[in-house]
């Protein structure tokens, strides 16, 4: 059978719905949505809780359509023609400093010229890192990406790293994870590639219930939070300084609240903080590298 | 007398000393300095305070000099040169949510090859806009530089509404006030732009202390600091989304900490928050617009 734009889609809209059920039985809380349109075509679902161990949280699905504007065919390389793109975005920021910040992205791009290809990635911010945690998350994303291909854990692994580095602090976002893009017909069929996205998408529940499981019984006090907000602001820093989808999205007249659902409850800015020598935040600071191999560590 | 570049690096550092100090006694607290180099030349000293009105505030000065990177060259639209920029920059976020976040940068630009010109702005935003205040704060501003060029006000006023604008939200961060780049020998001699200049830094501390004393006896609510919360919310996109400025201090590597000290203490973002109708924060939002006339407002 041909796989088509609308059988992705339609794929999506069901992760989205699988995500959000799983989440609202690890939670108890339940998903708000917001269905909008976008006036040149397509739309979405935006979903957001307000739970009780996930303090702020975004699920969002969308699927827009329409012409490509000039600037942003320049920008991909391609004639100016009609697309379709569609993907899957989630960023929860739980209340337990103890609780990692996860995000996780799953999209496919095509144009009426024949042109499509796959991206995404998951990678996880802790305000405080276990790295043991760190590896079994990590061994968990080579696992997944081993059964497709040895060479796409290593690479995405570097590319996550890359990524999701805070320039103006010489300092990753968190532990990294995988980030890929334009995975298209150079990696095999568009079935076959879609075969690995919909792996990745499909270990978001297992990752994050992991990470809630093995922490959400670990007490903190007001130190525990005055950092996590600091490492909100880095959060936030990332986000709109350097992230390309943000960008993207806010340059093209995309719809601001779903764009910015990935932004925390809280953050704290304090003029030049330096954490106490040998305190579990400068522990963590200073593991806040590229090139670390988690599996190994 | 020449007015050399050192004459206005001077008087930057007296205007930096002279406001902290102005400051200190209308906060009772005091200002931390730190004093810092840049490899490639120059340096500045970064002065903040976490005081009893002032939660967090920064009043910087720097003076930096050496070769100009190409890709700044052609920004400018200038060849490669030597250049000095100076220039002292403000941002103080108050307590009490009734007395504005300020805003002032004065600031001065030359290259060898003889290219000079001056650039600055005062803005300020209020969590809670009092128009009448909006007024006299504006007709502060055409006072001061109806003494100049009567063209000044209006143009620079125009100009703060376009510069101080949230795109991707459709409205402006304050109340606006001025903001003027490339002031150069069109507009007069070196130093009689640089008495407009002078005027404009010195106008700080009378529009500063007139807000304060407006507003510090009122009262506030937690809602009213869940407001605050979110209007500085807004305040870190606009700076780290199209903040010109900080843009290119990221970009060229310059000293973040000093940077970033214009970010507030606390932040918070409710996903699409809207105020109760009639509310004041409703009065808020609605007069978060350019072209305001707020002198006959």
């Amino acid at each position: 059978m041909q796989l088509t734009a609308e059988g992705i889609i339609e794929w999506f809209k069901g992760l989205q719905d699988d995500i959000c059920h799983s989440l609202e039985q690890l939670d108890g809380g339940k998903f708000h949505q917001d269905l909008w349109h976008r006036p040149e075509g397509g739309g979405g679902r935006t979903r957001i809780i307000t739970g009780s161990l996930i303090e702020k949280g975004g699920v969002n699905f969308s699927a827009v359509e329409g012409n490509m504007p000039e600037k942003i065919a320049n920008k991909l390389g391609l004639p100016a023609n009609n697309f379709t793109a569609t993907g899957v975005s989630i960023v929860l920021h739980a209340k337990s400093p103890h609780i990692p910040i996860i995000h996780m992205n799953v999209r496919y791009f095509q144009t009426d010229s024949g042109h499509w290809w796959f991206g995404g990635g998951i990678d996880v911010t802790p305000h405080l890192i276990q790295p043991e945690q760190a590896g079994w998350f990590h061994r968990y994303l080579k696992t997944v990406s081993d059964k497709f291909d040895g060479n796409y854990y290593p690479k995405f692994k570097q590319w996550a790293d890359e990524y999701f580095y805070i320039k103006h602090r010489k300092e990753t976002r968190g532990i990294g994870g995988i980030f890929f893009d334009r995975l298209d017909e150079s990696k095999g069929s568009k079935a076959a590639v879609f075969e690995y996205v919909k792996a990745v998408g499909k270990s978001f529940i297992p990752i994050y219930t992991y990470l809630v499981d093995a922490n959400k019984t670990r007490t903190y006090n007001d130190q525990d939070l005055q950092w996590q907000s600091l490492r909100r602001g880095r959060y936030v820093e990332f986000n709109l300084v350097w992230d390309k989808g943000t960008k993207f999205g806010l340059d093209t007249n995309g719809r601001t609240e779903s764009i910015l659902m990935s932004l925390p409850p809280i953050a704290n800015w304090i003029y030049d903080f330096v954490p106490d020598q040998d305190s579990a935040y400068a522990k963590t600071q200073a593991m806040l590298k590229k090139d670390i191999d988690w599996i190994n560590y």
